[in-house]
Parts: C-alpha cells; sequence; structure tokens
C-alpha cells in the first residue's frame, strides 16, 4: 500500500504532513511519496529527529504550492508544478494508491475531479465526512462540494455513502436517511421530495436499506449511517455540528474555572474528559473522503496536526483496500436517472 | 397587556398552560386570556392549589383541539370551535395583544397567516428563534416556516430580523449575515448570490447592518446577531445544534458517571453546570416568534413546562410593546423587489 501526501498543504505543512507521513509509516508500514519542496521537506524531516528518509517512504520533487489566494476551480492547471498537482498526476498515472491533502479543499477537488477524473457515470464527486453520533458515526454526503444538486446526483450519493459506510467503516446494510425537515415524504422542498422516491425505490429493489427523512437532531441521535444531502445544506449541519462543539467546550472550560471547587473537580475530571474533548476533535475523526474520483483521495483538515495526518493516510489505504471503487463502478447503472442523461 | 394562551396545545396540556400563565400574571402582571375547555383549564387551576382564577386571567371556551394527525393547513377551518382557531379570532379582532401556543408549528403558521394576515406587502412569515452564541444569542431567521425561499423572501427575513434583534432584544445595529458555506460573495446556490447582492445594497443604502456571508460556526461563535436562511437550511442549522447538545450532555453524563473520583466531581459541579445545562435548553430560551404577521404570535415549543410558558408570554408582550410591528409597516417599501411583484 503506497499512498501519496502533499506535503506542502495545511496551516502546518511541511511539518505536521512530514511527521504525519512518518508515522504511519512506523505504524501501519505504508510506503508514503512526499510532493512538494525536497529542501523543505528534508528539513523537517531533521526536525524530526532524522538524517535521511527511511525505506518506503520518497519524494517527489514540486517546486510551487497551491495557496488560498490562487483561484480553486484552475489552480492545479495554473500551477503544474505544485505539490497538488505533481501529486494527483501521480495518482492518475497508478504510482500509488491513494491521495492525501490538506490543502485548499476547492483546488483539491477541481483537481482531482480534472485530473484523476470521476468513476465513470457519476455525475458529481463528494465530500463525505464521518460525524460522531449517540451510537457511533455516520456519513455526511455531501458536505461542501456542490451547494447545488439535482435529483441523480442526491441519488449517487446515497449509493456513495452506503459503500463507504459498509465496506471502509464496517457497517452491516448501512441505514441511509435523506436529511430533512421532518419525517414525512411530503416534507422539505421539491429536491427533497423527488430524490425521496428515488430512494423509496431503490429501498424497495433492495440496492439500498433507505430508512426515510431524518431530521439533523434524530441523525445525531443515530437514527441513520449514512446522511444524504446537498453540499449547501451538509455543510451547514457540519458546521453548526463544529460551532455548537466549540461553545460548549468554551462554557465547560468556563464552568470548571469557576471556584476552588469546580477546579478540584477539573482535576478529578482530566483524563476522563479527554475522551469527550476528542469527540468533536477534527483531528481524531481523520480525513474526509472525495467520493466518486476514480482513484481514494482524502481531503485532511487545514489544521491537521502529525496525528490528524497519519489518520488521513491510514484512512485513504482503508479506501484503496475496501474494494468501494470496483463496487461502485460495477454496480453504477443503479445510481442513474436515465430521463436526466 | 393582555396575551392569549392556548391552553390545549403542547405535550404537558392543560396543565403546563395553566400554571405558566399563572406564573407570567404573578410574575409580571400580565393579563391572560386561555383558550379550551373550560371545565379541563378549571381542573388545571385547582391541581395549583387555587379554587378560582385570579382577577386578570379569564377563559375563552373552545371544545375542540388541534391534534397533531389534523392536516395543519386547513386544521384551523376545519376546527372553528379548536382553542387555536378562538386563540387567533380573538388576536385578530383586537381583544388582545399577542397570543401564544405550543400547539402543531404548521397548524399555528397556516392559521396565523389566514385568520391574522401577515403584514401588508410581506411574502411570507417566518420562524425565528433565539439561539445561543459566544458572544450572547442570534435570531436565526427562517427556521423552518418556508422550505423553498425566494430572493425577496430571504430580504424580508433579514429586515424582521433586524427590527426583532433591535426592537425586542435590545441589540444596537444588528449585524445582519447571509448563512452561507463560505465568505466569498461568490459562495452557495445562485439564491444566496443574488440575496447577497440585495443585502449588500441595503448595507450600502443605510438600511441594514449587513455584515456579508457568515458560515454556522462562526455564527455560533458570535459573528452576526442576525443569521438569515431559509427555512430547510435554518431548521438543518437549528437541529444540529440542538442534537449536538443532546449529544453532548450524554457524553458529559457518562464521563461524570465514571467512576467514584468523577462522581465527587459531578457533586463539585453540581450548580456551576446548571447554567451550562440551561444554555441549550428550550425551555430556558423561550418561544420563537413568528414574524411578519400583523400581530404578536408566539411558538412555544412542544415540550414546554410552565417555566416555558412564562418565558413565552412575557416574550409575546414583549413583541407587543416593541412596536416592531408598527415599525415593519412604516418601512415595507425598502423590503420589496418590484420585479418580483
Amino acid at each position: 500500500m503506497k499512498i501519496i501526501v502533499d506535503a506542502m498543504g495545511g496551516d502546518f505543512a511541511p511539518l505536521a504532513p512530514v511527521k504525519g507521513a512518518l508515522l504511519a509509516h512506523e505504524r501501519y508500514g505504508t510506503e508514503i511519496i512526499l510532493t512538494g519542496r525536497t529542501e523543505d521537506i528534508l528539513r523537517s524531516v531533521r526536525e524530526c529527529g532524522r538524517e535521511e528518509l527511511p525505506a518506503g517512504v520518497e519524494i517527489v520533487n514540486a517546486e510551487q504550492v497551491v495557496e488560498i489566494c490562487d483561484d480553486p476551480s484552475t489552480a492545479f492547471k495554473q500551477k503544474k508544478d505544485s505539490s497538488l498537482t505533481v501529486g494527483l498526476n501521480l495518482l492518475r498515472d497508478g504510482q500509488a494508491d491513494g491521495f492525501v491533502c490538506a490543502g485548499s479543499t476547492g483546488a483539491l477537488l477541481a483537481g482531482a475531479t480534472l485530473v484523476v477524473k470521476r468513476i465513470r457515470g457519476l455525475r458529481r464527486a463528494a465530500l463525505s465526512p464521518t460525524i460522531p453520533t449517540a451510537t457511533g458515526k455516520a456519513v455526511l454526503i455531501d458536505c461542501g462540494a456542490n451547494a447545488e444538486c439535482t435529483v441523480e446526483y442526491l441519488l449517487q450519493f446515497a449509493y456513495l455513502g452506503s459503500y463507504y459506510a459498509e465496506k471502509v467503516l464496517g457497517v452491516e446494510r448501512p441505514r441511509v436517511g435523506l436529511l430533512n425537515i421532518g419525517a414525512e415524504e411530503s416534507k422539505g422542498d421539491e429536491l427533497r421530495r423527488e430524490t425521496y422516491r428515488k430512494l423509496k425505490e431503490a429501498g424497495a429493489a433492495g440496492h439500498l436499506n433507505f430508512v426515510g427523512n431524518v431530521e439533523a437532531k434524530e441523525a445525531m441521535m443515530g437514527a441513520c449511517d449514512v446522511i444524504v444531502s446537498d453540499g449547501y445544506s451538509g455543510n451547514i449541519m457540519l458546521k453548526s455540528i463544529e460551532g455548537t462543539g466549540k461553545l460548549m467546550a468554551k462554557e465547560l472550560k468556563a464552568v470548571l474555572m469557576k471556584s476552588a471547587g469546580t477546579k478540584l473537580a477539573a482535576l478529578l475530571l482530566k483524563s476522563a474528559l479527554t475522551g469527550f474533548k476528542k469527540m468533536l476533535d477534527p483531528n481524531e475523526v481523520g480525513g474526509t473522503a472525495l467520493l466518486g474520483i476514480s482513484r481514494p483521495v482524502v481531503k485532511a483538515h487545514g489544521s491537521s496536526n502529525e496525528v490528524a495526518f497519519c489518520n488521513a493516510i491510514r484512512q485513504a489505504a482503508e479506501v484503496a483496500q475496501s474494494g468501494i471503487i470496483a463496487d461502485i463502478e460495477a454496480n453504477i447503472d443503479k445510481m442513474r436517472i436515465s430521463r436526466e442523461d
């Protein structure tokens, strides 16, 4: 298993991606290609206390870096010698099994779509993070790649999410829910009502385990394993969860600092609270799978530390091992709505 | 100040609305009209330890009750002698200054729109709860009344929310943000981009304090006082906040029960945690204003207890006192997009 890591992407590049890559190599034996400026990468390697790269970790040089100010839709083309574009070219050419990048989401999405290409027959690729729920976790698809969606996009997201939950997360017969503002078939806008009908058909045919509309609150309580959404609403959901988590963590901290008694309580809770804090920590969750691309691509959080990179690399390897892409290719006919062709 | 309370609406009716009404009467001197079955209401009054109603609290009898199984869009018409319809008729006829109801949101929305009517010139009424933020609170408008919106609806919601934040919540020059999936003007779907342009114009003309697009996370961190959204996405945001709050409260409880040490910590934190728990408790937040109706209407949460009813009654009185409806009427011309007329 060999994973390409964009060593120049993310808030703490190149140190965090390099550290994360070395960690993944050490822990899981994953082979790594780091793309980026060779001397910058080697400096980071030395900062990790190593004289040289271990066998199985190599550098492919790229002089340019895609910046936040670059136009996301054309950056991969304008900067042909960037760590992003060089990495995507290697992936397309079969030099590795997956790609991890913590740089601009828009540039990665455009680059992956146009360089590596989507799986034939899929209309759009989708960002598919897992979110914590009361019973474990759920895949939220899409959460920002496609602000405007058609019924066919959403139908395809349902399949992509279901395969991901089953093959990568190991959920049997994943329960697929349509994110909506009420449980009844008639709820939501025209897009939701028509998608509901298509998902119901797919459920009746035994292609998906469709459990109906789910409200955001019920989804978080564990009502389904796959939450199907357009990218606009999915992003609102994801960011609301993050915002509430941040707000509550802040309030809890204030509570714990209130008095001598609460400070003592904070000491008593120190280790027990670790898991609580981890629950909404993006570094722990790993990266966001970019589903629908013909090879595994994982978007790591911009603020990823080395643990986050290590998790994202493991995740890319799991996607590659799962065979999900071959499964989607083999079942693509179920995911088409002919009259929209 | 006289407020009508639907005594038959909500999970704990008639006891909770009756108790809440008596509490509001006692605390704030608010005069109350309770609508519903006289004998049921009087039984609840006796359960509160009173022989009869105090002066200033009266009953207007209504034999029917709108149930959850009734069609929301026609319930107020089908059940003319319901506590909902009788209450709305009293409000329309000027018998009181506001109306509080914890029954079906859809039935209240349809009834208020068709019996009491919208403010002339407004396209739609909107559900406008306040949500907690890191710096206080913000009005989220709309959060479920209108799943499908036009640019004009959103422009009008911006004004409604701004007047509400200023006149009822007491915020000076409320910062109005458009809920979106990124800060740039080009973000989101066509509806968002066109609404952005209209809000920017309104800001430039000095009619609104428009601060641009806001992401859900930044909104929760206190980036604005009014969050403008279509009802579908706003509902996703509200329910995601509620779900995350519930999930984190559950996890925290598990943390506090983990061992003898954490149980001791829980004891030490008992009073300090009260405020933390209240933050996301719908009973504390009060009701959701139904903005755009020509008289004050407040939707109380279905699970409202007496404190929640008392808060919702105070809120309806505050809306009535604020003069917000007259302000909106006087400024309606700014809120129209002529070519959509």
